[in-house]
């Protein structure tokens, strides 16, 4: 039996990384370059994961509440939106240099002492005073590199539903209260990119906006606390990784902030965010555009107030590495040909699960091969299917489990006689004998009956 | 009746551009600050039809080819990327500038007698000499702003699979020919945006790359042409609408390249490019990266050579431009409370539209609001559904034909007695009764079979 080390069973971020890159969920960006820090390509797993995650999202807040409706806002804004945000004054960190050996440092990542005594933590060498740097990435539209053409990358893309609020209201006639949810890039150029793809310059955001009326504001905030939670229960993911954090600073335009933080293998860390935005960016656009930002309330007696907002603002790319963190397990197994031996699975909701079905003919000659792509092109319309024919069976279902496929078909000679195959369950690794013409039904019962068993 | 204006029954963009905003498909960015020029925000009906054609494309590309994978690369590259593509040397548009009134043009947008005297078209100043204008918009990363800092935000998303080809064959045992796909965004700053969204500076992109052996290539191209056209016949689109454009003059990677062209109201433009890149990008990034790019062909006597490239390459929002442009149709009808009067619709293929079924119920009162929200609830796991109680069912119609929904569900006293609802189809106006409980099944048959019908 091999001997268990202390990883052993447990997921680390080294873990996560190496499966991640080894089968396709995420590269590092430009790798034959040396890599470009701040960014990373998701591969044909990788991708697939994040469409599923984004489109499960997506269904949840659009499709399944009447009153929210999608938007795309543009990366590019117009530049006084960040004026009116407060990003062009606020949104900095402050840095300080080395003299001596030019390195350069956030002051919070300094220890007081060396802070105080000007002292570079690298060399000694004499440290400069702090100024602030502003994180938005600023580029020039137009020929001429002039201020008048600034542009910023959008550092959070909550702005971009704000400033559309009015014209949503007039096309689908909405009523507050109502949501307003959007998927999309926004870009930070942060100083410290770790830990993978949790803190990247590039990244993505799932953020809903809810417009209400002044005073119904806390009830409905709780209200969405409430189902943001739920909503990570649906998703099938441990509960026991998930706490609530209370912000006590709040930033300035906050009354009240909550975070949904998952414990990641390198600690407690910030999932989503439900905050209590108030009507602070909407009377500043109001103030920045000139615009009437008031929502005027047609049932009752046209009374006009410039709506709160509840925000819920998850990271997608964030939720990406949670739902790799929360699926990865490894297992000791006795398996038909591999006694005595460990498995890494991803145990993937059957929803979220890149590949749903993997079909797999016991040899590649007699005929089992075109058996197996028959299915496979029956299945496809429906599923997203994997077909390979290469190694040993064992070997396949281990690949499997390494991509959280949570079904395998297994074509073999016994299908030739009685039209039926075997069915293979990623977590149980039990399997079942169906007929070939029960499968898709059978899958649809298995994905919507699917429980979580570790 | 109306009299018949010269553009009644025809689209023209400022319908469309009208409609998008009216409706909330299409909306300027940023539009409480006077716009942004170059960038729009897709509204609620906008991010949902966008959605669905990117969902379509991405289906037809990797679930029914067994041998195309994803990628979403990021949108920060290396800037050697850029080097070895040809962009940071080549990408450019020649620009002069009138040294009395300061305007600025590129120089195929002055007639040759002004260009030749050096006259400004507008005022009659001297023009400067032409110089390059590079199109890449262009940021600093990380806190200094130095050479060393650069990043690009891509002009195309092709290069993003170039540089993760090897990785993807290492990941996901890809033997060629295969293919990668990939949507994203592009950024280009162009000088001269128009059109709504055909060329705008922030787009998006929907690219294949198929990586073949050379000498297959020829064989290959021909085939894409042929998938691709057969592509936009099952969307459904005017085929008459839709004609192939060759290249004469070929860009310094390509061997052989057509585009798709499709009639829009400003005329032929194009929609997608089919090109044969040969391995010119492959080669270049072997030689700025000092990487091995070749393949190893391990059923070939590990046979070595860097792959062809045939590339099909169309624009997301520019086939949403496409989408609403074909679907639009005005005509003259005689329906219940709308004698003698026109109508507009949207003849998305129901595949396409924001909103599949909508649910009206005939009165708010009596039990049928609350009957018709049961309806909706029940239908809403599986189909995009709207739901709207107020105006005359005439008007509520009309709103629906305009968002192109192509079924709707009317709730009356009949429904009450026995469980029936009418089904009215957008196209042909007709209205057949339903059971209840047939509805979803109904529904997903009338979608199946659907063909238009005009």
């Amino acid at each position: 039996m091999s001997e268990l080390t202390e990883y052993q069973g447990k997921a680390t971020m080294e873990k996560i990384t190496s499966l991640a890159k080894r089968r396709g969920f995420v590269f590092q960006s430009s790798e034959i370059y040396g890599g470009q820090s701040g960014a990373w390509d998701y591969g044909p797993l990788g991708i697939e994961l994040k469409n599923r995650i984004q489109a499960m999202w997506w269904k949840e807040m659009t499709r399944l509440h009447d009153n929210i409706v999608g938007l795309d806002a543009a990366i590019f804004m117009h530049p006084r939106t960040w004026e009116a945000s407060g990003h062009v004054e606020n949104f900095t960190d402050p840095l300080v240099d080395c003299k001596k050996c030019k390195a350069r440092f956030r002051t919070d990542m300094i220890s007081e002492e060396n802070l105080a005594a000007k002292k570079c933590p690298d060399c000694g060498g004499e440290l400069t005073d702090a100024r602030n740097f502003n994180l938005m990435f600023k580029s020039h539209i137009g020929p001429a590199e002039d201020t008048a053409s600034i542009i910023y990358l959008r550092p959070e893309t909550a702005q971009g539903i704000y400033v559309n609020y009015k014209n949503i209201i007039q096309s689908n006639r909405m009523k507050i209260p109502f949501g307003i949810a959007q998927v999309g890039k926004a870009f930070r150029n942060e100083i410290v990119t770790k830990n993978f793809i949790f803190r990247t310059c590039e990244f993505e955001q799932m953020e809903m906006q809810y417009f209400v009326k002044p005073g119904t504001d806390e009830e409905c905030f709780n209200d969405w606390r409430n189902q943001r939670w739920a909503y990570y229960e649906k998703l099938g993911v441990k509960m026991d990784h998930l706490r609530w954090y209370k912000h006590e600073k709040l930033a300035h335009y906050a009354k009240d902030a909550y975070d949904i933080e998952y414990l990641f293998p390198m600690g407690w860390r910030e999932l989503e965010g439900i905050h209590n935005r108030t009507n602070y960016d909407l009377g500043r656009h109001a103030e920045f555009s000139g615009k009437d930002m008031q929502y005027i309330d047609q049932d009752n007696n046209n009374e006009r107030y410039i709506p709160f907002i509840i925000e819920t603002s998850a990271g997608l790319t964030r939720n990406v590495l949670m739902i790799l963190c929360d699926a990865y397990d490894e297992e000791q197994v006795a398996e038909k040909g591999n006694d005595d031996d460990w498995r890494t699975v991803l145990r993937f909701h059957p929803d979220l699960a890149p590949v749903t079905v993997a079909i797999l003919p016991l040899m590649k000659k007699d005929g089992l091969a075109e058996m197996a792509q028959d299915i496979r092109k029956n299945l496809q319309d429906d599923y997203a299917t994997d077909y390979d024919q290469s190694g040993a069976i064992g070997r396949r279902y281990r690949r499997q489990d390494e991509a959280g496929t949570p079904f395998c078909v297994t074509v073999d000679y016994e299908s030739k006689e009685d039209k039926t195959v075997t069915l293979r369950f990623r977590d149980s690794m039990e399997q079942v004998r169906v007929p070939i013409e029960e499968l898709s039904t059978r899958l649809r019962q298995e994905i919507k009956s699917y429980k979580r068993i570790k």
